[in-house]
């Protein structure tokens, strides 16, 4: 491989010849900002690219011991997580002039593991709906998904391995739908938050982009220190269950043909695939999440809300105060519903290993100004399920089409393994 | 009552007054801070008194209408809360130049409530061990508590009517027992914590101080929109189980008095008192939230940890080792006892409405270096339960004793109920 095609490396394979000294942390540090001087005037992925202390880090790393699993990658930072000396606007006006005097606590914990900050990622407005200015790399003029729209843009075009992104709706698992790599949203709780800027305790997720499940598998088993779920090693006999879900009126042609597909592909790869039906109480969660959201958003957001209304985007000034409208008592009742949700969807786990589910309504709808639709991801984000995003196939426009895997909470690493062995077979 | 008395007001009361127009938000805080200035010296609650913007913030409040439930109440925040334009330092010294740009969730909703910050109080290091400056306000060279040291101290001697705190171990329920006054610790998730400087996300739980229960009620009822708790009213035939809990050998005779106390003065009241046994599951609590902390703290401070371990003090560097070195494997078995914690303490609640248990140890030991023992608080942080604790009594060297009021979760209303008539009976 050219050390200009370094770039194109997945953050498994540049791990291993990284700790070898096959390659250095500055040549791939310097080949991906290559790409990102090619490529960044069309994507728009980043609000900041830290060239100089990427490279400085870099340099560091190239000169001393191995530091981690993540020893000399660069990695992407959604621009909701605070950086130590770098720029965060948390993709909000009211913070364009604001530098943390720290790093969020996942950073840190990357940085810890020997990764480096390539710079930081478009998000949308506090990870809510109003878009930045990112395009999907695919295709120009439409979105790349959100809020993480940057991160899931700078992977998919090989600008940087991996990127960190956050989910309170559909944040990871949509962008990486859109834009054709893997998401993967872990068990709730998984992912320190700290010094990422809150939207909702109840549902906020930290969450990882990278170009293959053993990417994502590493880059989250150096973050949470499990280091057991870096091994994705195959595994036999998987029950799959396919899982329309009660959102299933609005998947579009693509979104069923990916369905197809995979029962097909799956089925003759040896899978036992079976179809569920979700109980019918879990026809609630996309509603109770949508309200969950807005209640804690409102709360969350209190700061904003009060001091700097006149710099909120219509948008969000809308969600805040459908958020006020809820009553703590239906806040109450919502909690309750999701509590009720978490017991049925762990049953469900009783008659297959893995759910495979639709990630989206199809590909990446045209424009930029708005994300796309979250509803296949809103039940999962409040069950704080484990969800791993597989692209696959091409749709409208050519552009992606995946469906994401879905395991037990805490059952991230069977997940994994059980996500890598699918993504072999439906790429088949 | 003089002007010049006006500290001395309760929350609630003062409320009142404020609403009617009775007195001003400005003759209050200047009454506030005439108090400051004379006991500051000998009491070192405040890390930062923001006298003008108080001023200015009260007149402004005087001349406009009236803004909510804590209108023109002034209050103490604890110097885990970020404040807009007030440094805010953690209790660390990496943050002695930290000047937020905007303001916590809690304090926003507060501001939105009427209420005026009137400084900063004294946190220990991150809200765990190593103490600030404070002195118990009864017994200077006594510790006042920890880690919400200053708001329990700044309460308790009139320097304030309200205080923020927060709890991760004992932090709130301690300092309140030292110092003598009204400590509630709502139930876990309650208060929302964005913009609080994260220790545990498990356990971190945001609380209040107060001089009476309805202070308190009042101030939780603003911060969290339940107005329904602010209704304390009396309550008939409560069942109060007497819990030593399974750390009672740890109990000093001054705990053993006040216990006694409580039994016979609220049997003589008309509650039906009976001793409540802990299921044995629970005497493993102190040590899982011991090492859950832990092995949170060592995550969320992972930039300070890593970035500046030389500022770090040794006790919070040992509390860091400590949590690096548990594995993800005994998190998550700590985790799952925790779960099995709640389910026992919530079918405990079956046979009584709430409990009553030691706050401390004794009273406020000797020395300011060491904020005291948390143990009989660990296990109900850890289970997420509301706690109010209660002051009632006088031990050794005249300091403060008295036990706490728990509810089950999501119970603080039935609690906060339960408590103030407690309150009204054992003061008798």
């Amino acid at each position: 491989m050219k050390p200009t095609e370094l770039n194109r490396l997945s953050a498994s394979q540049a791990a291993v010849k990284l700790q070898q000294r096959e390659i250095s942390a500055e040549q791939l540090v310097r080949s991906c900002l290559d790409r990102i001087e090619e490529r960044e005037p069309a994507v728009q992925a980043w609000t900041q690219v830290a060239a100089d202390s990427a490279l400085a880090q870099a340099r560091m790393l190239d000169s001393g011991p191995v530091r981690g699993l993540l020893h000399g990658l660069p990695i992407g930072v959604k621009d909701l997580f605070d950086t130590d000396g770098i720029a965060t606007s948390y993709g909000s006006p009211i913070y364009a002039n604001h530098v943390p005097d720290s790093d969020a606590a996942a950073v840190a914990l990357a940085r810890e593991a020997g990764a480096i900050v390539l710079g930081k990622t478009v998000t949308t407005e506090f990870a809510t709906f109003h878009a930045g200015k990112t395009h999907n790399p695919h295709r120009p003029g439409h979105t790349p998904g959100g809020s993480s729209s940057g991160s899931a843009a700078a992977v998919a075009d090989f600008m940087v391995p991996l990127a960190f992104g956050t989910q309170t709706a559909a944040s990871v698992i949509r962008p990486a739908a859109f834009c054709g790599v893997v998401g993967y949203k872990p068990t709730y709780g998984s992912i320190v938050r700290a010094g990422v800027k809150s939207l909702s305790e109840t549902l906020d997720t930290i969450g990882a982009f990278g170009r293959s499940v053993p990417d994502v598998a590493l880059f989250v088993a150096a973050l949470t220190g499990d280091k057991r779920l870096a091994d994705t090693g195959n595994v036999d006999g998987l029950r799959i269950g396919l899982c329309r879900t009660h959102e299933w009126p609005l998947a579009d042609p693509d979104t069923q043909a990916a369905f197809d597909l995979a029962r097909r592909r799956l089925t003759a790869a040896g899978a036992v695939v079976t179809e569920i039906d979700l109980p019918a109480h879990l026809s609630t969660m996309v509603q109770v999440q949508t309200e969950v959201m807005a209640f804690d958003a409102a709360r969350s957001l209190a700061h904003e809300r009060v001091r700097h209304p006149a710099m909120l985007s219509s948008d969000l000034a809308a969600l805040l105060a459908s958020g006020m409208s809820i009553s703590v008592e239906q806040h109450q009742r919502n909690l309750a519903g999701a509590a009720l949700g978490r017991q049925l969807i762990d049953s469900v786990f009783d008659s297959c290993d893995v759910l495979f589910a639709p990630s989206a309504v199809g590909t990446a709808p045209e424009g930029i100004l708005a994300t796309g639709n979250p509803v296949f991801s809103r039940m999962w984000t409040l069950l704080g399920v484990p969800c791993v995003h597989l692209p696959f196939m091409t749709g409208a426009h050519g552009l992606p089409v995946g469906m994401q895997a879905v395991g037990r909470i805490g059952g991230d690493r069977g997940l994994l393994q059980a996500a890598h062995w699918m993504m072999e077979k439906l790429s088949g």
